[in-house]
């Protein structure tokens, strides 16, 4: 659209279309000349799991030393390093320590961001966790939606008896974070180290019960039916997908439950899978993709990043992989009649980049392309230097 | 070393230690405290194409969408497209097109670059993209080292009298180069779609007879003899290797060729080959990375991402990437003696990174970590803006 324009009063979208058809400017009205600049939607940022404490930079360095996961989770490092520290760290020091990373995610141009709690596996802390992410909502421009991950994994000192931990997410920690609304999901890590399809199953219904739309993040690393039962229990999204069996595609299409991608991941642990996302798309499953944002296994917010990993290593198109990180995510978060288009009536959040057209976004991959981001109408960030 | 310090006199770097035993700063030293950060050479980026007219994005966004590059090659795009480009395009024009590519190689922490020709072949336009190297090597701080790259692929309009075109290599455009000090290397791409060993070594001993110090483009899409050829002719470099043999290693590690690692490329063109950096360096060669900058199969100036697809692809430490881009990439470029080390003696080119320690450069992914950069001992960037 060469010479398209958006106008936007009281932070919605009032009219998309040709310059000549535009509503006139008022005296008031701030016009905005984007000389040929792409306009996209605010992106979405729809799986992080950005408030921890501490780093694992150490740990990185062991694992491509070629030390296994195994032997430095059998030490009590990997993710037993994050829950320790997020243990440890204050509601200010976690708030503080997430601040930066919300910053980046800004300047990729990301409006709406979920994050999950899930390193904290005990009662207080992934109440902490999530009571941060409601405090950051409300600290900066990007609009947060939390999400309940206590199932992440079972906890150290539950290892030997991990029904007794699932009931404490069941009868405990959900129903508080619901009931103080902090969260709108909740989500389970179904796999042969985490939790089981029964065991999710459980959990899940639990969180419906409270009003907490199910999530899951399934076949990551073996086909494990995680995908069916997200499909099952109308899970708003299934995430991961790199060994969704054929069962499960058909099964995310029929339920019209969002895939969302994580091509970071593999990435970072230098795997070579990838989530089948041609067949997900021809199946009719809306994909989404992000950036999987977390200490362990993706230390990354460059969201712009994604979208040439989908492209190069997923085969999706230059179109489908800004679907990815729009309309699909917002579908992801339960938010598709609100924000991920510009559309007349959707909230005017708004991500200008300094290139001339869509392709080149996911093409000239490492810089941060970003040229001005909109929420709500209001410029909350610009290239040559935070807005806020 | 926490509580190191670098004295810089003249340019140079007159002391490294310990800060109780640094010589007393004078009423003229300007004292910069790093409150923490990560201080190292200045990095060097040894393989580029950074000098082209126009873009790739939309054969990238076909071959995603799955259109063979031969299906692309054969109605005239692919290279053919930048070949066209660049030839159209002015010396003012190309020096225009490249600049802010090196504005994000300096905002890398980059203070030496190496660029190729090859974009142009035919006379004039190889000899006018070493002459934009040679103009933007005097107008920013980056040191650009020019390398010659005829050889690049067979030219279109040569397509049948591939022997003529060689000739014209050997005979017209490479004695120019040399003459006109445009060049410090030669280099030619070895593969069964570009040049044949016997090609290569007849160019690259005549740039070897010109002055020109050999570099080979060797086993990237095939193991085909190119690092041994590059042994042979003691060769700088041999780049790409993803297929090199065994024999190519031992070649490699005897003649003391250095090995540029490029594996944006593989991550750009969707490729899970990846190569063989743990037995090139247990062989005893010395390892660098880089981004391979170019239009059409790595379109980055990431060169951090190299860190991180350095350890977790290839499976370098975290020590080994920092040497890869730092002082093994010197090597790559003959100016190990220079530059790529903090030692007393050697240029005060510098970066200093916002990360607690070395670790922490290729983990934290996406984010330009930069925070200053020094180019014999004068600031040239700093993260708050663009010095220059």
């Amino acid at each position: 659209m060469g010479d398209g324009a958006v106008a936007v009063s009281g932070g919605v979208i009032q009219f998309v279309g040709p310059q000549h058809e535009a509503p006139l400017p008022g005296p008031a009205t701030r016009v905005v000349d984007l000389a040929g600049r792409l306009l996209t939607p605010g992106l979405v940022e729809c799986h992080t799991h950005l408030v921890f404490g501490g780093d694992r930079a150490g740990e990185y360095a062991e694992r491509a030393a070629g030390i296994p996961y195994r032997e430095i989770a059998q030490r009590g490092g990997g993710i037993a390093t994050t829950v320790r520290a997020t243990r440890a760290a204050s509601l200010e020091s976690l708030i503080e320590q997430a601040h930066p990373r919300l910053r980046r995610l800004l300047a990729q141009g990301v409006t709406t961001a979920e994050v999950k709690s899930g390193y904290g596996l005990d009662h207080a802390t992934e109440l902490r966790i999530l009571e941060a992410v409601q405090a950051l909502d409300a600290a900066q421009p990007i609009d947060l939606v939390g999400t309940y991950l206590g199932a992440h994994v079972v906890p150290p000192e539950h290892r030997d008896h991990r029904a007794r931990y699932v009931r404490e997410v069941i009868e405990h920690t959900l129903p508080a974070v619901a009931e103080r609304g902090l969260a709108r999901f909740c989500d389970v890590f179904v796999e042969d180290t985490a939790f089981s399809l029964e065991e999710a199953e459980a959990i899940l219904a639990a969180g419906v019960a409270h009003g907490l739309r199910p999530k899951v993040h399934a076949d990551q690393l073996d086909e494990g039916g995680g995908a069916e039962l997200a499909a099952r229990l109308g899970a708003v999204s299934a995430d991961h997908l790199e060994h969704i069996s054929d069962a499960g595609i058909a099964a995310l299409a029929q339920a019209g439950t969002v895939a969302v991608l994580l091509p970071g991941a593999a990435l970072f642990l230098g795997q070579d899978a990838r989530a089948p996302a041609r067949r997900l798309i021809e199946a009719g499953v809306p994909v989404a993709l992000s950036t999987d944002c977390n200490p362990g296994t993706c230390m990354t917010e460059h969201l712009q990043l994604m979208l040439t990993l989908g492209m190069s290593r997923l085969g999706m198109t230059a179109h489908e992989v800004l679907e990815a990180v729009t309309c699909h995510a917002a579908a992801a978060l339960g938010l598709a009649d609100q924000v991920g288009r510009i559309a007349v009536g959707r909230r005017a959040d708004l991500a200008v980049f300094d290139v001339p057209d869509h392709q080149h976004l996911p093409y000239h991959f490492g810089p941060v392309h970003t040229w001005q981001v909109f929420k709500a109408g209001v410029e909350v960030w610009r290239a040559d230097g935070w807005a806020h």
